[in-house]
């Protein structure tokens, strides 16, 4: 930066600094309780975390004894301490929780944080809003109104969403009249350049089933209810700001803005505006893009320029997805972001309407002097700042600037908890500008610095990053696949591609593979696409005893040599493997999109499983390779170390088709056994597709054996021989339990006991409990029932709805469910697909026809057409003892309970012969850690879905008749395939022995 | 130390290093063969390992090829680098393995190490000895013949070494005539004090049953064939020394030398000594002890003092078996031991006479300065070394003491490799004197330090010994408890006293009890002595299938709070169990002797492997207990931890009575399991004690119930209940599969695919190579083939011998296992006891007669009596078809197979449906190696015995027909007690979630 700038910028500031001397935000005055409590909140982490935590539960807690308690469990106790009398504060009586006390106690405690809350709201109702804007605008500021509410969960939320808008502006309209525009413009704009009116709307708010997977869908979807909205507010000469969220979200938003601002109804109306976020690595690159778009549509527009409200969100979600992390990670960076941005937008003025939203001095201190340095009209730009924060920097604002508007959320207290935690985490993080100026009373030196500097300092004075770990033989440590990631744009583009590519191949014979050799036989299954039965993907060879033989001789030949290779050998093939899959994962989630009629994501989510197992299993081959030393004591080594048992039997289901046949196939091989692979007939293709992968990667002939099979002809007959020592299955109970029997019977010639890995049913329950976040709730239930038409062991069967807010609950998710869009699984709007066959379609009626008898359906959404679907029902009014509360379906029906309690909820939550998955959305600490250790299940999810299970993260697998207490991708799950062995060498010869450096000895 | 006297050792030590100014020992010469590889000894440790190994194996390389093959395995790659050039000095042709050369150069090795062998050895032959001797008196030093040969492993053996010395005595009293007295005595004595025949003895060749256990067996046994020597040496005139061993045979030889001392034949001849170690911390005591004895007896005799020899042995032996190191375990501590006792001996010069055995200068010229300051006349001290080293040392002594006797070691070379690598590690040792001086040229002065002060500084040199690291909740890391040490006289009494009172107490009826409550039942099984049948120890009270279901319904009850206690609460009792059994451990060793007839030591140890696993399993189940955070990915907290599964059925077996039933009952239990526990019939009282130790602990009733009863009435009925949800079973084959079988079958109302953990029998062989160390592997082979009689799912029921070796191992086995006593156990006398009861005695009398068909039986000893003795029974000629090849005996029968080959031995060694354990003894690093890969048992063990796994240390189990797989006593034994879980909570509220200190996060 031009040195001289840089110095005019810090000028400015101090000059600004000076002007609001002695002022400070009220959030930070200690006099009243608010100041108080964020002072506190400042000085103890524990704390802070806890006071969020309730603030966002708050709205929930309807009766006194349900807020009391709240209050206990968040702040008695636990790393917070007791109580802190700051909460007290303002409470009439103090005393410790004894009846009256407690209540008048939470009573002052509730009024208090509401009280925070709607120090950043303008108004909750209308009326009130309204007075409040005519109020801002008397004080000289411009406004721009925002509707709280963030997440809709049905079409109908987002009806209301809309409808909120026209609702408010209609209010607003009637006010209008009566507000003089500032400065001197005459055609009713404020400085000659601004509509009086102004609003700011949230896109995803207007569109609940917006997806980046469905593109297109999504912003046709959230256009169709913001064009009325818009329209109203072009009528009445207002501006509208679409509001930047999620990355998510982000191009959505952007073409979404290009479409609405270029449609021919709107494109004469210059007053509309779009947010971008200067901590997203990308925008500088959304902004040269929207500049472009601009000037050769000819069409000017508004940009709000922030620095961004979700860095939390966006860095957490980023490591968890395995994403690369889309935001600046220091502050400093986002600093150094707005003030080049904004000179992108100042040099495009002509163009562009800037709106310059920050608390930040020095970054409203570079604008200004930036704008001078360009020679930007006053008119063409304007500062922004948030309604209830910030006050002395707004004032100095209108002192320097004069041209200042206020963000304004209007709207219920509940959505509004929402807004107050992001808004309480600005001001209280530890760089937070506000905080450092006006509660840390920081220098105006080191506030007023080039960010370049501070980022310098910065990364001076940080730890140098030591090198990654490499845990063992020079890998790095397991690290998850990314998720699927339809934010990039390619992956959307290779979608359809690659499933033409698929269906160009359609057809083919597939053979068995037998010590490497194809073979043909000439029993063969059609694999059909089950949206559309008709289209033929493959005719699969199947096995018969006959062949079964051949392949278990194969695996058994093909076995010394692959047992006593060296687990690095081992796992470099298997690592091999990995990176083929990697490399052609659209190509195989196509085919499961076809052959299964799994969704994109979950496709793509299922091979990134794949080659999870992959990776995480040749690490722990090599992990549990390395013979440990057992005792210390010389003279004497012993080593424990594992071994592989011989031909391992695989038989695979068709619901994870890929993943879960990897699995439990490379687990057995990296391990060092050879397998016999029997895939489902109704997944042949994909299974397929694993034989290809592993020998393009290099595994010797027979150590991988593909021999698809009827049940009927060859199950029994794999599961007895008496050549193959472990058995690695995944599917139904009954046939779990079959295979179990049938294993235990010890057959002539048998070597070894064998041993059954066993994989099978759940009737998996989510609790909501009677502070459970519904936003969340809504969509963790829908999505864990209804995904993959709720074809997977994991998936949610029953949810169990506490007494209080089971009203509440089902209404809003029988919306939701309701707004789910159901069709073939290849178009990416479709939430819900076809199940999988004839038969599964046929289950789901008969248990459709039970509910009928056993509950009230309270949704029932049949589709026709000439794929295999079934429907999606929601039947409320199961009790425990009713079939659709025992026994699992596997397909798309939910079971809705009614309890009493969390107790009992918990209860029934248990009562069935499964014990796989379960989840819990509630926000009482005390009720999640007693569901940790009473909700007995495989994995239990807390406060999200219950399926998807991460390899690495949360090996899976249940208990009861669920399985037999394996956890795949665990730290446990390949000595199941391994015998144990020890070594014991007595070194003394002659009462003489080495010393080795691990002995224990003297000093 | 008065600082005078410490001045005129130190100018003593100087006058005498100045007198041998310049002298080397000849082992230390590098022109020669011998100093060059000394030297590079110990410039290369992995090269000295290698080489003493070598040396031990090297008198059974008798042919070429295995030479060569040897010094291959031996000497070139691993860490000492390719043969060194040092080895192949002296060869006529260099070059590497290539036929002729190699031959060449083996015999060259050989040759060389066979001269570095006869330097230490006086003869190996009487008339090359006696011409030795003869030659040394020439010189003027006095001699001590020792005859070579350490391990006799049968009675036969100890028979030819008695007769060994009565031969060479007589060839040195043939030339005793022509041997003139040093000094001035005229009654034939050296020095006027000591004879001029003298000769050393170790006395625990003498009598190949030797045993601290059996102490007074042992004294007896030795001085049997101690007699005859001495009565000879005593005839001529001479002088006899009783050499000082293992710490094992300390007391044994004290006492030994009191009586021969004292017997009336022997009384008025004074010419005994003793050898004491002055390492041994013991020694003072000792010393005092003899010299009040002597005074009081009026019996003077002579002392020979060393430093000891045995240091790495005593050193190792202590730290495996958990004993207090008896030595001093730095070099100086027993040089100012040595010191302190000479002091000691010579004030008692008028009764004792003085050898100061020592190549110290320092020790030396401590002695002769001390004996001059207290006045101790010249006749009653003399100075000895050992021939063939330290020439100058014995050199300088002649001329300043006169008074010096040499160690002559004579005897085959066989034994002698043994005797050389003792004395190669005694020149080689970092801290030996010789090696010092000679070698490493250290300082005089250094050398002639006062040992305290040079033990002062190395202490302040050491570096700070970290405290122990207390690794779970306090408590210190898992130790075995220490084995059964017999060579405390306290141990040795407690056991009859002990046995006394289980005797006292014999004839209760023994109630079942359930739910915390003792009840009787009318069904009863006496539980009998069966050494003497007609001794009822107890009546056991019967289990039917009611009061099984009341067992269940007891544990069923006792579990859910059981389950929930911490692993805290629940370790605490189980380590309060082991204190229990610790303290009780005698009186529970003494049950087990009268209940099924186990030998005293295998009796503690069983009991001792109990508290093992109390004390191991409590540490498990809090490391297990600790949940484990998976993953690290900020917003959601993933923890997979383990909880117990509900009622385990623990069937146990009667052959380890406590320490298997402990094993499995406080493995369920710790880990939070509730148990019906059913003991054998034949050891029910030993399994009451369990109840006892748990009662006392402090188990809450029902978490434990003792259920003893009849297999055929409960057994399936217990297995098959459906409350059942673990079953621990150990013992036959036959049982292990049908309960497997049983238990795979799903019952109505059951919750748990139920686990069977089965440990079940073996067929275990141990390998002889044709290197292997026979005084090993014969005692290794016996004892795992016979003690306790071979019941013991471990027990070696198969010996492989390699052909060449195969006449000399058999015919040496074959004495070893005539020369065994047997007969009740409760005598520590005998090696072997009964049989447990008349089926198991008909069931080895039915194999002794295939073996009569199959092979030829060597070994048949038939024991009369009362009790249920079973022939002990050694069988030649068994090929791998035959059935005592292949069918577990579980008694004392031991087929003995002739294999061309090691690798053919291995195949047979695995032939059989078995794999639990093995055997190997070899000296080839590439056959252990080969077998460590390829002899697929669950333990396998190197040169020692294949019983006896310790916990923590050797984890134990095996596959096949064997077992299941689990290990006993190992890192993943508790895992099969527990389910796994996985709690995964989404932490993300509101896109705030607070980082924490282990996720994953930037820098």
């Amino acid at each position: 930066m031009n040195p001289q700038l840089d110095e005019a910028i810090r000028q400015r500031g101090k000059a600004f600094f000076a002007s609001i001397r002695g002022e400070s935000p009220s959030i930070f005055n200690k006099g009243f309780w608010t100041g108080k409590v964020m002072d506190w909140a400042m000085q103890n982490e524990g704390f802070k975390v806890q006071l969020f935590r309730f603030v966002d539960v708050l709205p929930y807690l309807t009766t006194s004894d349900n807020l009391s308690r709240h209050i206990e469990e968040y702040f008695s106790g636990g790393e917070a301490g007791d109580i802190p009398a700051v909460l007290k504060w303002g409470a009439e009586k103090s005393g410790l929780f004894g009846g009256v006390a407690a209540k008048l106690m939470g009573k002052a405690i509730r009024s208090n944080i509401e009280g925070m809350a709607r120090q950043f709201i303008v108004g909750e109702r209308t009326k009130e809003a309204v007075k409040n804007l005519s109020k801002i605008r008397k004080d000289g500021f411009a406004f721009t109104v925002d509707l709280l509410g963030e997440a809709t969960v049905s079409e109908l939320e987002s009806d209301a969403y809309r409808d909120g808008y026209l609702e408010v502006l209609d209010a607003i309209a009637a006010e209008q009249k009566s507000w003089k525009p500032f400065g001197t413009g005459s055609d009713g704009l404020d400085w000659g350049s601004a509509p009086r009116v102004n609003a700011s709307i949230k896109p995803s708010a207007l569109f609940s089933q917006a997806s980046p997977m469905d593109f297109d869908g999504s912003v046709e979807g959230i256009l169709a209810r913001m064009r009325p909205v818009y329209r109203k507010i072009m009528a009445m000469g207002g501006a509208m700001c679409i509001d930047m969220e999620q990355l998510k979200y982000k191009d959505i938003t952007i073409e979404l803005f290009k479409r609405l601002r270029s449609e021919p109804e709107f494109r004469d109306y210059p007053h509309l505006s779009i947010v971008l976020q200067a901590y997203m690595r990308e925008t500088e690159h959304d902004i040269k893009d929207l500049v472009a778009w601009g000037r050769a549509e000819g069409l000017p527009f508004g940009m709000r320029l922030v620095k961004g409200a979700y860095w939390d969100y966006e860095t957490v979600i980023a490591k968890q997805m395995g994403w690369p992390v889309p935001v600046w990670t220091r502050k400093p960076e986002s600093d150094i972001a707005h003030e080049k941005l904004s000179r992108l937008i100042l040099e495009n003025s002509d163009l562009i309407y800037f709106q310059c939203a920050s608390h930040n001095i020095r970054t409203i201190s570079n604008v200004m002097e930036m704008a001078a340095e360009l020679g930007v009209p006053e008119n063409r730009y304007e500062f922004q700042a948030l309604y209830g924060m910030a006050e002395p920097v707004r004032k100095g604002l209108l002192k320097v600037a004069g041209r200042v508007r206020l963000y304004c959320p209007y709207g219920e207290l509940l959505p509004g908890m929402a807004y107050l935690v992001r808004r309480l985490l600005e001001n209280t993080a530890n760089e937070s500008f506000l905080r450092l100026s006006f509660a840390d009373g920081e220098a105006e030196d080191r506030l007023l610095e080039n960010p370049q500097l501070t980022l310098e300092r910065e990364l001076a004075a940080a730890p140098q990053k030591a090198a990654e770990k490499t845990p063992i033989d020079g890998l790095t440590a397991f690290r998850n696949e990314p998720l699927a990631d339809f934010t990039v744009a390619e992956l959307r583009k290779a979608f359809p591609e690659a499933i033409a590519q698929v269906r160009g191949e359609a057809g083919r014979v597939l053979p068995l593979v037998i010590g490497g050799k194809s073979v043909e036989t000439d029993d063969r299954i059609p694999s059909v696409n089950p949206a559309d039965p008709g289209e033929v993907l493959a005719n699969v060879c199947q096995a018969g005893t006959v062949e079964v033989d051949a392949a278990i001789d194969a695996a058994e030949a093909a076995f010394p040599a692959w047992r006593d290779a060296s687990p690095k050998e081992r796992a470099d093939i298997i690592l091999k493997a990995a990176a083929i899959a990697r490399r052609d994962i659209v190509a195989l989630s196509a085919t499961q999109v076809l052959e299964v009629g799994k969704q994109w994501d979950q496709a793509y989510n299922d091979v990134g499983e794949a080659i999870d197992f992959l990776e995480y299993y040749a690490r722990e081959a090599l992990r549990l390779g390395a013979p440990k030393r057992m005792g210390r004591e010389p003279g004497e080594k012993n080593h424990l170390f594992y071994e592989a048992k011989g031909v391992t039997a695989v038989i695979a289901p068709w619901n994870f088709p890929l993943a879960i046949s990897v699995g439990m196939t490379s687990a057995a091989i990296v391990a060092g056994n050879t397998v016999v692979y029997k895939p489902s007939s109704l997944s042949s293709l994909t299974g397929y597709g694993m034989a290809e992968i592993f020998k393009e990667a290099g595994l010797p002939d027979g150590v991988f054996n593909y021999c698809p099979g009827r049940g009927s002809v060859m199950g029994d007959h794999l599961v007895e021989h008496p050549k193959v020592s472990t058995i690695a299955f995944t599917g139904s109970m009954e046939t779990g339990l079959r295979i179990q029997e049938k294993a235990a019977r010890v057959q002539p010639g048998q070597a070894y006991c064998k041993k059954v890995i066993a994989e099978m049913g759940g009737k998996n329950a989510i609790i909501i409990d009677d502070d459970a976040d519904l936003d969340e709730a809504i969509l963790g239930v829908v999505y864990s029932a209804f995904g993959f038409q709720g074809q997977k062991c994991s998936a949610c069967s029953r949810v169990i709805v506490v007494d209080s807010i089971y009203d509440k609950f089902v209404s809003r998710l029988t919306e939701a469910c309701g707004s789910l869009r159901i069709g073939p699984s290849e178009d990416p709007e479709n939430a819900m697909g076809p199940v999988v066959d004839p038969s599964q379609q046929k289950k789901v009626q008969e248990y459709l026809r039970i509910a009928h008898e056993e509950g009230q359906v309270l949704v029932e959404r049949q589709t026709s057409g000439p794929g295999y679907y079934a429907p999606l029902v929601v039947v409320a009014g199961i009790r425990p003892e009713h079939r659709l509360a025992q026994e699992e379906v596997f397909g798309p029906i939910l079971a809705v309970m009614k309890a009493d309690s969390f107790d009992q909820a918990l209860e029934w939550a248990t009562s069935t012969r499964f014990a796989l998955t379960g989840g819990v959305y509630s926000r009482s600490p005390k009720h999640l850690e007693k569901a940790r250790r009473e909700f007995r299940v495989g994995n239990l999810y807390l406060n999200r879905n219950c399926v998807g299970a991460m390899v690495g993260r949360q090996p899976f697998g249940g208990s009861k008749m669920s399985g037999v207490g394996s956890k795949s991708g665990g730290p446990d799950y390949l000595l199941q395939f391994m015998e144990p062995r020890v070594v014991t060498e007595n070194t003394i010869r002659r009462g003489f022995t080495p010393i080795d450096e691990d002995d224990e000895w003297f000093e």
